[in-house]
């Protein structure tokens, strides 16, 4: 398209600035963050938009997917893109559905897990949760598929309830011999990823009204769930430190919940590690209080070799042990498993048939050739030696840019204080695109905070620390005191 | 290995019968059901049965998995197989838990998926609820996915949360096309399988304690998933002549029910298809008790070209369609879909997420270049056409074993008055291996049933009728009257 039909104020930098479909998302959400587009607004249909500012069609489709990513406009049927009420405003969520807030899931949960899906071109994205593209191995997963491919003839049958018995097998051995937690093949079964198997472990052991200890700071997506599920959510404070366990035994005594749900090693967000003392403590008081543990292991494969399981000291009697490949391999196979004892195991794939009958063998058996082959054990050591240098720059960089680390940088995600109010730091930095994990969303009882959640290997790129900084020293210029 | 060392009593038909592994097993089965071996007692080891019985391990092992799926045995943790208790005795399984019924999957819904699961090379079926491996084109299915893993890089990410875009597409294109159902690509959200669909459907609508209208006869794993939620289920009476409207009318003034569930196309087991009036009646009822209706269409691609669909005639107002492709193209791909109002279809992203964030793309993509090559279109003319074939001859195989249609003979399933109980026909025949699907599988409330359903795809072996005539006469003979 020349440059003549370009409109005279033109917006879009042309030459050496990021994509163009960029530069118009970013453009269209100042409007909307000055309320030049309102809530409830039109944006011009694809073809005019690409005409008004002289881009392809494809530009504009691009630049409102990016917005939609964002939750700042909405798709309606046949009828185009209009602007959405904004999600992220501090206090309106739990203002707006008081009664309902229990029940309901926290709107910023969905919105942040919708913001992890946006394409991987993004210009850095220090809320977001998984690794970064380009660290992954693609060239592993396609040899992986195409050799199970070649010997494939499950998919005419649904296949196992319990999961590929490939890899259970593999996953036994893995378990046993690497974790210390003793599980044979028929006490494991497979899931859509780790978080369809907490789904599972919840709707197989709660009903609506049980109370449910959970570390706060937390996983937004895990807190939601159970609270949609009529579930009272505990917090247990947990720091760099580890949970306080004075108060989990307090609340265990006062509320006798049914469940504990924690990641153990690694914790989400604040990178911390149960000691092996801790872990026994904690043991103790799920024997006295009767209560079962939930140890999410998500970040399995970016922990210390000898970090303490809890279902290896327990012998997986209390504990129910769950993981999964999406931060380590491919999000998007969805594979994830529970480890339980026998009889709890059976009851597990009851709800598993219940809810989705089987899991694709293919993904199953692909990982089962990974772990089998080792390939899975040096792709993550490769990952981890990367993650250490970028971990490095990050908490360099957030030093100098006057933040402090609330917890030891450890593992994937940095638990950083910003001194300002996240949510609004969130939402000014939506408007260049940069999406945030303010410190709300890892609260049980959602509340405004100045922390927020950093990914280690994708918040080293000195363009978001400078655009932090700016919108940092606004808010303190605009802050009461 | 060599017969000189077989048992003198060998139970072994060596030459010329079925696999050995089936003979085994049903050899087994028939100690079980004598009681011979009792619940609880340990099988012997595998090296064990193959040295007694002079066969190889392998065979053992394939006899062991097949008594497993039958729910005779069940294997414990590093100890191997244990004789189960039994679990298809009529009414055991209500009066062992009086209280919780409600909430629990009844234990025989459970039993017959896990038989769903056998290996394929079983005898003949008659309960199953699936099209038999070969009448499924595997070389379609190869082709698809070759053609998509050369262009994927999906794995990488977490992929869209409501789907791949060319599948919705696809079946945006497929639903306006064929089935006259008006839906854009983002009023379509992508499932593992239909079940899944069904699931986050009912997850996003409601709440425990509300009350559901449902079909009765129906599909025990709904029930079972409807009754683990707490809901209170209001079953319609179905009947090869539809729905019962006025039993419907009545519950739904009576209970005031948010929703009801229903195959109108090819109902499960009756094989009744709604008539336009039909159709127009239910939502008729429908605006007037203001009821959602999710519309399973599982069977779809077996439908009578014309079928009327309940959402095409409402325009996805007051319906929620879904529907998936284990019954026609690869039970073990699991893609299914719901199609529905835009602003539902965000709840059920949002539903989705929280309890498995996204399902695999490549999958969904492959059904999606099945779909657009008209391949599928093609592959499911030939089934149906087959299925007409197959059906006759089920029909007269009934009938001459003494058997009424309780519905016209449609689709994949019959429903047969067998004159006996079900539940002890099938506990018999279960002895030598047939899986059969009694009547009270299908009922809402369970109880004793002389129907049952049959696939026609899967049960014209008259091996199966002789020995089903074998075991009527005998359950004819001990009966009181």
């Amino acid at each position: 398209m020349s440059s003549a039909t370009r409109p005279s104020d033109d917006p879009l930098q042309r030459e050496g600035g990021p994509p163009l479909s960029e530069q118009l998302a970013s453009h269209f959400a100042q409007r909307v963050a000055r309320q030049a587009l309102a809530p409830g607004a039109r944006l011009p249909s694809v073809r005019a938009c690409a005409s008004l500012y002289a881009v392809s069609p494809s530009t504009v489709v691009a630049a409102y997917d990016r917005l939609q990513a964002q939750g700042l406009v909405e798709a309606r049927r046949q009828r185009g893109f209009y602007v959405r009420e904004p999600r992220l405003s501090p206090g309106a969520v739990m203002a707006e559905r008081p009664a309902a807030a229990r029940m309901a899931p926290p709107l910023d949960a969905t919105a942040l897990i919708r913001g992890m899906f946006q394409p991987g071109g993004a210009p850095g994205m220090p809320g977001l949760g998984t690794l970064p593209e380009p660290w992954l191995d693609q060239a592993l997963l396609d040899r992986a598929l195409r050799r199970t491919l070649s010997k494939d003839g499950d998919a005419l049958r649904y296949g196992q309830p319990a999961g590929d018995i490939a890899l259970r097998e593999a996953l036994s051995r893995r378990l046993g011999g690497e974790l210390g937690i003793a599980a044979a093949p028929d006490q494991i079964v497979t899931t859509l990823g780790a978080t369809h198997a907490l789904d599972v472990v919840a709707r197989t052991l709660l009903q609506p009204g049980d109370a449910v200890l959970v570390d706060e700071p937390g996983w937004a997506v895990e807190f939601a769930r159970l609270s949609r599920m009529g579930l009272r959510l505990l917090p247990v404070p947990r720091s760099g430190q580890g949970p306080d366990l004075a108060v989990m035994a307090r609340l265990a005594a006062e509320h006798r919940p049914r469940l504990y749900v924690t990641v153990s090693v690694l914790h989400n967000p604040t990178g911390n590690t149960l000691s092996l003392a801790q872990a026994h403590q904690i043991l103790k008081l799920a024997e006295q209080h009767d209560l079962t543990i939930v140890e999410d292991d998500t970040y399995a494969w970016l922990a210390p070799v000898h970090a303490p399981r809890l279902a290896a000291l327990d012998g997986l009697q209390r504990t129910v042990y769950v993981s999964g490949f999406s931060k380590i391999l491919a999000p998007n196979w969805r594979v994830g498993y529970v480890a339980a004892a026998p009889t709890l195991a059976q009851r597990l794939i009851d709800t598993k048939l219940l809810g989705t009958l089987t899991t694709p063998a293919l993904f199953e058996r692909s990982v089962a050739w990974c772990l089998d082959q080792g390939q899975l054990r040096r792709h993550a050591e490769r990952v981890v030696q990367r993650l250490d240098g970028t971990r490095a720059r990050v908490v360099r960089l957030a030093q100098e840019a006057g933040c402090t680390l609330a917890a030891p940088p450890q593992g994937l995600f940095g638990w950083v204080d910003t001194g300002v109010d996240t949510d609004q730091l969130a939402r000014l930095m939506a408007v260049d695109g940069w999406l945030l994990a303010p410190g709300r969303l890892f609260m049980a009882d959602p509340r405004a905070s100045t922390l927020m959640r950093v990914n280690f290997a994708s918040t080293h790129d000195p363009r978001f620390w400078h655009a932090f900084g700016a919108a940092r020293k606004e808010l303190f210029r605009n802050q009461p005191n």
